[in-house]
């Protein structure tokens, strides 16, 4: 199998971005490796030995997404036995052109503590770590947004992403069967601030089988159950007009990007 | 001043990352708009006017990268009042001579739930959610990665990034003063799993700093207090020779590839 290799001199995290975007396009499967932090002369000779064995033993020349600004560091990762992709490169001259300025590389420029928007992203976290599964519901007046939904329908690892990737503080609120005795109503925690609410929903089939490798073969993860409480918060959310989204089919990265879109939220990223 | 779009008939999560990068190397400011899902013809003509109009506003073309895959829609942004960059195109015929096969771009390739990594990213973030601060020391036989540090250290927030980026069940255990009675020492618990072990350290300033935003005025927060266990846990990690890292100048991205780095801990993200 091909090797792809993503190497930088910060995280690597935009080469990977790239490379995978890239190789995504392709009806093939490769071996991926990962290398961040390449930053000296010396380690880069050692990669380049890397490199070199991956072809020997392949017998398939590497593929080299890299997206490193040490000129020396580039300079040999480039001329190594792999084929050398730097997407920077291709673009950074029709750019300057357009800006009518040079670029000016530094170092550890996205992905690091000087990004604008990190101490906002880390209070996000934190925001969403603290207010998570309806625990409290005194700062909901400080968050952007409230999740709800029924247990395991994607609202925490969808309020972490925001909170993580765009900065959003992130709350969530469950709806539990003790709330559906009757119809489902709005709990009042949640109505003085239903301008912030948003729902989640999941077809009732895959609500079941998540909830069984929770807890096989209870009352909670039976399908009855499942299309019951899944059937009142539908009601509810058309009810009341709040907007909802159905996450069976999507990722949490696509949910969160389909909320943003929807509700107008800025990504705090950049 | 002069707007960056990015846009894509899916997330766009690629298409930031792309431009981001390429932003980032110029001393300029951008007005940053994602627009995420554009999938029809319709869709893609009102952008056009969003666009069209951002330039009569500002007077400056804005800069428009974008990855659509669907021919049409991509034929419309391209042909819009901004400068468009498709990063898939420049590379994807060079690559498919390396390669000997055609492209097959498919809707919705990365990002979706059809990444092969999907479960086991989500399990890894439900996996750290429940090991989050030391509070259930009977799942760590199942964890790629037991985080430890006094409180405030950043083990959660990158926790959290391991186990959504990258699919490694992490889990988390705070020092306390109460360990720090004497000389702190290694609890029996973490000591049965101590290759599993990586520990997080930070300047006793920044913690202090940090500390005192969540209490104020504490000895929790002093500058003392947190001299003083943080000069325990440092002692703690040279002695039991556990692997460590000073988050105090990185983000939780570049710690988080760092201990990759380190630890030789595989990514699941493809």
């Amino acid at each position: 199998m091909r090797t792809a290799f993503y190497i930088s001199d910060s995280t690597a995290i935009t080469a990977e971005a790239f490379g995978n975007a890239l190789l995504s396009l392709f009806p093939e499967e490769f071996n991926h490796v990962t290398i961040p932090f390449v930053e000296t002369v010396k380690k880069a000779q050692q990669i380049n030995k890397q490199i070199e064995k991956s072809f020997q033993d392949s017998g398939m020349r590497p593929l080299v997404f890299h997206t490193i600004l040490n000129a020396q560091v580039k300079e040999i990762i480039s001329s190594g036995a792999g084929i050398s992709y730097n997407f920077l490169d291709q673009f950074v001259a029709p750019l300057e052109k357009v800006l009518g300025v040079r670029a000016k590389p530094e170092k550890h420029r996205t992905h690091s503590i000087h990004e604008q928007t990190y101490a906002i992203r880390i209070q996000a976290v934190n925001f969403a770590m603290a207010n998570d599964d309806g625990v409290n519901l005194k700062n909901y007046g400080e968050a952007d947004i409230i999740l709800i939904g029924v247990s395991r329908s994607g609202k925490t690892p969808t309020s972490l992403y925001l909170a993580l990737q765009y900065g959003i503080k992130t709350a969530n609120y469950p709806f539990t069967e003790d709330d559906m005795v009757d119809v489902l109503k709005l709990p009042n925690a949640l109505r003085a601030y239903k301008e912030k609410l948003f729902g989640l929903t999941i077809d009732a089939k895959l609500l079941h089988q998540i909830r069984s490798e929770r807890r096989a073969n209870s009352r909670y993860a039976s399908l009855k159950q499942c299309q019951m409480e899944l059937k009142e918060t539908e009601n509810l959310y058309r009810r009341e007009k709040i907007p909802f989204i159905n996450s069976t089919r999507f990722s949490i990265e696509e949910i969160s990007t389909k909320i943003l879109a929807e509700t107008g939220l800025q990504r705090r990223k950049y």
